[in-house]
């Protein structure tokens, strides 16, 4: 048994190492790589991925898995944990033949070419016929596993083990009808004023303030660094290696400040994960959802907390001090923090972000019941975004063509991001509870507390538990909107004097 | 027998992608990697290193090799030289065996460290025993392999393929007494100024520059990147990827320049070979010293050439007005060529250089052979630097503990330097015959005619020819120490007045 575990673990290792120069490769890609690097990068990553697959899904790995899964109870817990997740990820490996993959990969190349094309000439038919067949696919793809309470079950474990679609439902059921009206509310009360965020602000500045915030979130450059690229994201080479990137965008130059909290908060997910997880199944995060709490978490919770501002704000007036001219604390605090129902889901404020992605669920819902076809989704999205926010796009570029997530074929996505706001919000209750100083903390500048419990609570567990029951243990209850409900109200009352 | 050829092929572009996936990671953890990252990374490389080798040495390539190099005359040109190459590359890293290989590296990674500390401490007592057990290793080493010459031509074969000890040492015996002949008529002269060398450089001044200086050589940026590393080197991810690397040293900041034009003479040479080539095992260069031949060219032969400068200059000039106030055209040119024996190899200037490779490879032999004992290697240094330079390193830092080579149990690879230096001569006179106005063409900037030859004669080739056929079927001779004799003899002529 205990020869067995070593070799199983031995395996897994280099599948991680294998994983791990495959994103190094991606992130170089993202971030270095000259343009003549293009096609030669694919194929190195192909090959990467050929060889990892057939390692991981060989039949020694199968039999260990089977073996060691046998006889769990012979194993401590986090072998236990390793060997439930890696059976877990080896059922959802194996139960899809190769060439249903390889076709997939070159559908989603060709859909998001067409994505790409569509979106530029805001033509939705371009698209069309792609995403019908990437809806025909995944509708096959489930097929490959048991049959579940929902279809779409088998695409919502890929990102969120252990979550079901009527889970998921009766959470945005609860939540939708008391966001609808508190932005309502909104609407009818004065609007903010936020127009000093547009003006013209340093790169170099926002770039070496935002090293100086997340340095005191306590972000480890020793164990990271950040670069630059055309779309913020966070990636792992060890959790001694967590980098994140971050951009600059000229007409909304402040974006980068909250990119790159939003994404050390990832980080330090990651770097907080226990070492001893180092190259096995449990390294990384337990779920999309408690990944983006973390990042949501220190982006909004704390990045557009008054409490973080009384400490940074007089720093940033002394760098910005023309553009800052003028404007108080509690009017930058309220700037920030500006509800306005707009039409792209990146862009949205915390008040209207989740009604963006309820509207997405929905219709991935009804497409892969059949009950939605693809011709009709550009009408049925400006209908739903008229119901939630009040507001129509004016073409499918500014709507059904904005993200890019259905061109790569995945379906069963969205919802982690207005779940990974909920569940930041769950937290935040606890945390004041166990820290009940915090707000003080951060009016010092001082953010160890928060990152302690947090690296006690959820991020050394890495993948040991599944989402839902992390989200229990450490707040007694599953999954649910009431926090963020809370959150929310509070905040924006206070903001817009409801 | 094409069946046969593509599945060789299929394998070989895997490998190909694997080396490159960590050819990507070496340059990540040499330019970005955080501290923190180094454990993982070694693991990283370990596996990649390990299914790498696991797939070249496997019975099918074997077996692949014999059936296709024993009907080599059915196959065309490019394959059949592909094959002999894979055939080459696959007799050695089958001959020995992989627990040997294991240990090597387990001894190279002690005595790297122990290296380290010899030299901060110019202790060689430190590094003694590390380097007597890689001297050992190496004795061993040969013995996998079937009889040579020489023992020694085993170790060279491995870095200047089809090269003898016998062939080098007659280059050097001739080389050697007119370099030192031409060294002490230098010593004799009244030295020239390059005090204006060792002023303080703004570093961001000097990078610009030297990327003016290899887009005008014709680097292509669109497939390729510079960026600082503590060791300035080149690394190919694909022909359309090819890398470089360069530093600021403050005491010696035009150094940085130079670097970037050495590099770049690398990376064009990798971007010039045939895209038919990418992915197999013709893709690189011929050999080190093909390699280092374009290195040098790019550095020394244009790079501290006159007409070149007669272009350049008044634009350095005019960036560093006060740095070069007074210095004219002619005192700049002498000056950065000025010839000084010293200690430091990677310091030398191009009269002296070889010396200090002869040395080392007289050494090498010496170990190899038996006759020089680890123990006598600082005096028998000592010694010959006297005899080759006429100076005495102070201690064993500044001596024979000065490179990194020995202690990687890299023994066979020194002679490439000095190699590389009289190809680039070699082909520099013939590339004169070819294109008679060269000098003209530099003194307006222009380099296309001189990039466009390499690429014909040398780059599009990669590995299809062994070093010496290569220079033969070019210059129409094997490598010989005559057209750097002469060139040398005609530069410091003029510059020294001899």
């Amino acid at each position: 048994m205990h020869e067995k575990l070593n070799e199983f673990k031995q395996i897994m290792a280099e599948i991680a190492d294998l994983n791990t120069a495959a994103s190094v490769l991606g992130w170089d890609q993202q971030v270095n790589m000259p343009s003549g690097g293009t096609e030669a990068r694919g194929n190195h990553l192909a090959t990467l991925g050929k060889f990892t697959h057939e390692l991981f899904t060989s039949e020694k790995v199968g039999k260990l898995l089977e073996e060691l899964s046998s006889d769990a109870s012979a194993l401590g817990p986090d072998d236990a944990a390793m060997v439930r997740v890696a059976k877990r990820d080896y059922d959802k490996e194996t139960r899809v033949p190769g060439e249903f993959i390889a076709e997939m990969a070159m559908v989603s190349a060709h859909a998001h070419e067409a994505w790409f094309e569509a979106r530029a000439k805001s033509d939705f038919s371009i698209f069309r016929p792609n995403l019908e067949k990437i809806v025909e696919m995944t509708r096959q793809y489930v097929q490959f596993f048991p049959p579940a309470d929902h279809p779409y079950d088998t695409l919502l474990d890929n990102f969120e083990p252990g979550m079901k679609t009527a889970d998921v439902q009766a959470i945005f059921n609860a939540l939708r009808p008391r966001q609808v009206q508190l932005i309502k509310k909104i609407a009818a009360a004065k609007q903010v004023n936020n127009a000093f965020l547009h003006k013209k602000y340093s790169e170099k500045k926002l770039w070496d303030f935002g090293v100086d915030v997340v340095t005191q979130y306590g972000y480890d450059w020793s164990r990271g660094r950040q670069d630059k690229a055309a779309h913020p994201f966070e990636t792992t080479f060890s959790i001694n290696d967590v980098r994140i990137t971050t951009r600059f965008e000229k007409n909304n130059p402040i974006a980068m400040l909250f990119s790159t909290m939003h994404e050390s908060g990832h980080a330090m997910y990651e770097q907080g994960v226990n070492i001893e997880y180092e190259r096995t199944p449990l390294q990384r995060g337990a779920s999309l959802a408690v990944h983006e709490s973390q990042s949501r978490m220190w982006e909004n919770l704390v990045g557009r907390s008054l409490p973080f501002w009384e400490h940074f704000y007089p720093r940033l007036k002394k760098i910005f001090p023309a553009q800052l001219d003028g404007v108080s604390l509690r009017n930058f605090y309220k700037g920030i923090n500006k509800v306005e129902p707009s039409l792209i889901r990146v862009n949205a404020d915390e008040a209207t972000y989740n009604l963006h992605i309820m509207l997405r669920l929905e219709l991935e819902i009804g497409m892969v019941e059949g009950r939605i076809s693809v011709k009709d989704l550009p009408e049925i999205w400006n209908a739903k975004m008229q119901d939630y926010l009040g507001v129509v796009p004016p073409n499918d570029a500014l709507g059904v063509l904005q993200d890019i997530h259905w061109s790569g074929g995945m379906i069963g996505y969205f919802s982690t991001y207005a779940l990974g706001n909920l569940v930041s919000a769950q937290l935040w209750e606890k945390i004041n509870k166990d820290i009940p100083d915090l707000d003080e903390q951060f009016r010092k500048g001082k953010f160890d507390s928060l990152l302690g419990w947090l690296r006690e609570n959820v991020h050394r567990h890495g993948r040991k538990y599944d989402p839902q029951d992390l989200v229990q243990r450490v707040t007694g209850s599953k999954i649910t909107a009431e926090p963020y409900v809370r959150y929310l109200t509070a905040k924006y009352s206070d903001i817009y004097g409801l």
